[in-house]
């Protein structure tokens, strides 16, 4: 038996253990897991040391390292963050329906615990500790696999976090770490059928491509956002102005930031040369399609690739076109289905948006940015689905459950 | 372009079309589809009579060839069953939720149609015109690829229902057919991300293990089912030889029927004998422990293989257990999550039983039988999913849909 298989094997029993165990004590375990963290200070910081001092000797830059790095304020926050998931509602239990049918069999939908999940992330190393809190009180045991720039600090996460099940009386195999960040582990992780009920990527595109291409384990993909806001010619443009630069400048880095805008050919000379304005004075670099370029005279030529990019950063790629039509096509086509918008003060182009656009969310008159856990009141989130199977959109505790069946009979046979 | 590529992306283009239409039309567009297949019975049986030939002529034996056999009563109840989907409530657009956020955005939870979803199916030449009927009525366009021995007669099944769709003024491509049945497209099929929402196999457990192993587009697993029944040392061992016997035998080749009978000591002695003679009766072969062979004469010894086959057959494992807890382990190790019963008259039991047994049906005092989306009162169902993610049971038409978050604003930005 593999090392791996050992795991998936004890994350099961782990599992068993925690699929009845009441709200409570879930919550108690978050709790003392904060106050751990925050006891192993001194450890966990030291491991980030190391980690960011290795990481910056093989020439990693900026953003990664700053990413990468815990600070006490940092690691105080990874420390709320599991106290306020013990504060959120416990999902497990909710009966979904209940009904009785005509031969007597009363049949109820209840929500359970999935079981085993694995999450597969980057550098970030709050992620270790947000995802055991979640998993946890949605009643699962987790197997995380870091970024191998993070393998010391995450080690030490998990530690304290195992420390402080044990003292709670809870198997440490609640949360496991894979024992290294070679390939070969992670892509045995992918193939654990029968031990991990489903796999959460979070990352770069690059890394939910290959777990989607590599996984047998059902996966759910997350994050990957080419968003777009459509201006129509009916738009309020005062309001299209102020939506698109918080869009795109609020926070670039994000997958819920608006990385294309269109423009309905009405409006556009009156438009573009605003928000060119707006977006110049936060520093947005602007790619355009010819009519663009005539009305922004900072912009620089859009290609066929910039249509499909998710920049995540300070460019926006932008285009006219000649109706709603043109607007919806070219969202159908580019689109990441994550979040999409229309600023509009038609009624009918508001309602066809919001039901011919194919996209986690749809939005009219908003800014995308609020496509987030948070924002939409489930307190916390795993990460954000761009499928369609299961969750679609930010995915809270309840995503992080399934359902069964449980029928009360008195003698029922089938006729 | 593939001729694969070329089918998701005319799929697509249908979906777009499938997605908002009004039920009505949908409705309509299932019975035109039921008449188009009697109006072509002659076809439909001529192209059938051909594969069976071929298929006999190749030497495939018995209950092989009477799923393959198309009947002037067989396409019939095709028919009906289009005309029963018709009858059934529409799922999309239902709105799960709606709130208003502090911030004035009022957030809605609506179904909507998955798009496009593929279907890998065997010999039944009846699925393709079941599957094609549910995902029309949940707006989703399908792409079907049948066994190779039924060919012929899922290629006239689907040139009837595309003759009804062009008629009715819907596109064509709401059903295609793969062009070949060779094992080049099946994997492709497999790996048609960006086209294929989802792809759920309907067939034996080598066909869903294959697809599970090299799909890389979303999979909905279904089918495998060794279904336990447990009698305990209270159960009303009358109701008991009742329920056992007809979870086994009132139709032993599915897979919700029950395949291994686990019997508490404290009762083996009166409750064997007595199941073991019924069962006789109906001609079932019992493959024992040691203690069962000593309690029920013509049972033979079951070896560890046998704890985990799915008969889908007159056969049935048995076990005599030391207590609830021996049970509940043994269902852990061997059950593959479909259908799980408990028979007792011990309250506490019943309750342990239906909340500690991981399945997604878990029964007290019935037959495993029933897990079916027609008992459940779904109408229809396109298979029985043993998976946690999405969809878990019997899957009706709510689970062949995903959701979108719709947002109503007037100008709110992120602060």
């Amino acid at each position: 038996m593999s090392a791996l298989t050992e795991m998936g094997k004890r994350a099961k029993e782990a599992a068993v253990v925690l699929a009845t165990l009441p709200s409570p004590r879930k919550n108690k375990a978050l709790l003392a897991s904060a106050d751990a963290l925050l006891a192993a200070e001194k450890e966990i910081l030291a491991a980030n040391a190391a980690d960011v001092a290795a990481a910056e000797a093989a020439g990693v830059k900026g953003a990664f390292i700053d990413r990468l790095t815990l600070t006490v304020k940092r690691l105080a926050e990874m420390a709320d963050g599991l106290r306020q998931v013990a504060a959120l509602d416990d999902p497990v239990g909710e009966m979904l329906s209940m009904k009785t049918l005509d031969n007597g069999l009363i049949i109820g939908q209840k929500r359970v615990p999935m079981g085993v999940i694995g999450i597969i992330f980057e550098a970030r190393p709050n992620v270790a500790a947000d995802a055991f809190g979640l998993c946890l009180k949605a009643g699962s045991a987790a197997i995380l696999r870091g970024g191998k720039e993070a393998f010391g600090t995450n080690q030490a996460v998990v530690a304290a976090l195992r420390g402080a099940l044990a003292a709670e009386g809870l198997p440490e195999d609640c949360v496991q770490m894979v024992p290294d960040i070679s390939r070969e582990t992670a892509n045995e992780m992918m193939r654990l059928n029968g031990y991990l009920d489903v796999l959460i990527p979070r990352g770069g595109a690059g890394l939910i491509r290959s777990v989607v291409e590599n996984s047998t384990v059902p996966v759910i993909q997350t994050g990957v956002g080419n968003c777009h806001i459509y201006v129509d010619e009916s738009a309020d443009l005062e309001k299209a102005v102020r939506i698109v630069l918080n869009a795109k400048t609020q926070r670039p880095g994000v997958c819920n930031a608006c990385e294309s805008l269109l423009v309905h050919e009405a409006v556009a000379e009156k438009f573009l040369p605003a928000v060119g304005a707006a977006l110049r004075e936060k520093k947005v670099e602007i790619r355009g399609d010819e009519q663009t370029l005539a009305l922004i005279q900072d912009a620089v030529p859009a290609t066929e690739e910039d249509w499909a990019t998710e920049y995540e950063d300070l460019i926006l790629s932008a285009r006219v076109v000649r109706d709603f039509d043109e607007a919806a096509a070219h969202i159908r086509r580019y689109s990441t289905g994550h979040s999409e918008a229309i600023i509009t003060e038609n009624y009918t182009n508001a309602q066809r948006f919001l039901n011919e656009v194919d996209a986690a969310a749809v939005y009219v008159n908003a800014s995308t940015r609020f496509t987030d856990g948070g924002q939409f009141g489930f307190g916390a989130e795993i990460g954000i689905s761009t499928q369609k199977l299961h969750a679609r959109g930010p995915m809270g505790l309840k995503e992080m459950t399934t359902t069964k069946y449980i029928i009360y009979g008195s003698g029922q046979i089938r006729e």
